[in-house]
């Protein structure tokens, strides 16, 4: 075994409940805040923008509001949102809700200092692939959901509607710089939705422990999330002002997302982005729990060691099939065991363009798997998943 | 269970063996480097110095180059060091070799920018707390052992030997910047260092794990780490040239470092802190195996479900007495078993007076340990570990 890794989480992480207080006595990167969130009206129903704005306020930093992101982030807004930053002369980017809002904080922020288009700067698809020159603005997230993982790492993603791809993107830049991550903001998050979000958690870390480049950190972190959302995640589902829960589900996304800053999704990833950035209503945790089982299934004989280890993590058998049992029970204890891509408007005619989609917008994370897949491979998962 | 933490490790670790070649062409944090290391002739007749100043060189660096450091690095060197990179405008602090070398790098980097003595910012002991208020120039940590895990946390303990105090120190400012950790840099170490070493790595996570501030982060770290090195350490010993186990406890080293930077020593470091204070010929390690046993019994039933899980990873029936069973065996598949205090010239008349500097020179380890130890019980415990 030849071990190497190049390890970097620069971001400061303040986790507990409560926690969300010290916004108004850390210190800050900047003085002039745009709090970027999502269209919707829960960050301003809950209150959580008052406090936001009021923390920043008594911190010594002013706030300019931009409130127009959708659950599936578009780059016309990420373009917007730096627009506004400039004009108003922002000297940092704060991301409050979920990870639509905390990615479109990074590519704001981004945005906000490099000039051109954001797909200029796009590795994959139809992306430029230009060079990041001038960095970003300093980036605060402040979680409200347990998804993503966006706080610990760099990663955001962004849809572009005219080329249909959704397509993750981040640099040495896009950290933040600090996150909050207060699991009372959590408590309102409704079940389906922390179904999907934590079932989100769960893939960044399993596919982060299968993916070629895991390294005994990065499995130290994923071993961790994937124990603690089989325990919790349920609770969670099960009663949402369940705080003990809410807490280790809070802790195992943290972790996830640091797997996802020291190993990488893998191509279920991929072809998740091709099913939501066709059906922009699927919510993504939902693509994957749909995609999984075939997905790691087609994994079982490849690295059977690597699903045994989870199984084992998840109480069940440590083979494959303990894993892949382990994967089911947890889907069904979450009440998520029978969802259907025909309810979210996908037919099963169109699996071959959103298979080429996955390869051609994100072919990226095929070189995680530790088997190359073909875009026939993806279309019979994504036929299996319909099924 | 409440959980919360503030977790910022923001060194970036290129990690791997042959790794050390990455100098030449990584983004470094300035142009003119203080090369810290041993008065040993090691760094030099290894060609590791050659090595560092010709990559330094290929990457644009100058070199300057300071080698005082005693294997107890004394607050003299600092002072000394520092005058050097203020005289030679050295922009950045680079630390080759050991702990020593490392730790003293940091302290140099803080003296070179604020004035006064470095005892002024000593926050225990003698030390007058003053705030550290112009940072530190980056520093690039190079490592040839692995033992101290200080290229993964901001920690640096230098003796004052006037004092007679050994203390630990460190600030947001004396992370590493970066750090490169080659565990072909390590074959040469012999083997008694390397036992040394290792367990101080491996005290290091089994304080981590047991310390009032553990995180279910730091415990991921701890738990890998002494997993690491209960399975690698013998054999690193046992043959220097392997190195897959040199890979093996480097990597452990390095997570034992991420618990120092998540969670904290306990006070059976304070008590090895006061041994080699006094006798700065011992080993800060052997201090540390020879302490072990009588210091981790004292827990035994204060936290036997911490031990229980420590004796598990490392292959023992999950208890207290387990985890005391493994700590004995493992000291005695590294031939580390039979260390006698009176070796190193220690004399059993002494122990109350060090066990008095435990307290006042390393009191505030004290507080991390789950029960309240008094003078007496630090005493006690020496003197089982004296026989």
């Amino acid at each position: 075994m030849s071990v190497s890794f190049d390890y970097r989480i620069p971001t400061r992480m303040i986790f507990g409940a409560g926690k969300l207080e010290e916004l108004g006595t850390v210190s800050l990167p900047g003085s002039k805040a745009l709090i970027v969130l999502s269209a919707g009206t829960a960050m301003k129903k809950q209150g959580y923008l008052d406090r936001v704005v009021a923390l920043l306020k008594k911190n010594g930093a002013e706030s300019v509001i931009f409130d127009r992101i959708l659950p599936n982030p578009i780059k016309d807004h990420i373009m917007e949102g730096a627009a506004l930053a400039r004009k108003e002369k922002c000297d940092f980017v704060v991301g409050l809700g979920g990870g639509s809002s905390i990615d479109s904080a990074k590519s704001i922020a981004l945005m906000a200092k490099n000039p051109g288009d954001y797909w200029d700067y796009i590795g994959g698809g139809t992306g430029k692939g230009l060079p990041v020159k001038e960095g970003a603005l300093p980036v605060v997230a402040i979680t409200t959901t347990a998804g993503t993982g966006t706080e610990a790492d760099p990663w955001t993603v962004i849809t572009n509607l005219e080329t249909k791809e959704k397509i993750g993107f981040g640099t040495g830049d896009t950290y933040p710089v600090l996150s909050i991550i207060d699991p009372e903001l959590m408590l309102s998050v409704p079940p389906s939705l922390t179904a999907y979000q934590g079932f989100d958690a769960f893939f960044h870390a399993a596919e982060g422990y299968i993916a070629t480049i895991a390294t005994p950190v990065s499995d130290a972190y994923a071993l961790k999330s994937i124990e603690l959302l089989n325990t919790w995640l349920p609770l969670a589902v099960a009663d949402g002002g369940n705080l003990e829960a809410r807490t280790n589900v809070a802790l195992a996304n943290t972790l996830s997302g640091m797997v996802e800053s020291t190993s990488s999704c893998t191509s279920e990833h991929s072809m998740e982005h091709a099913l939501s950035a066709y059906h922009p209503e699927l919510p993504h945790g939902a693509g994957l729990i749909m995609l999984s089982l075939p997905y790691f299934e087609k994994f079982a004989d490849v690295c059977p060691e690597r699903l045994a280890v989870m199984g084992q993590v998840m109480g069940e058998e440590a083979t494959a099939r303990g894993f892949l049992k382990a994967l089911a029970k947890l889907q069904k204890a979450c009440g998520v065991d029978s969802l259907k891509m025909s309810d979210y408007g996908i037919g099963e005619g169109e699996l071959s363009v959103l298979a080429e989609n996955a390869h051609s917008a994100m072919g990226g994370l095929y070189d995680m798997d530790r088997k190359r897949l073909a875009v026939e491979d993806t279309r019979r998962i994504m036929e299996k998943a319909f099924r």
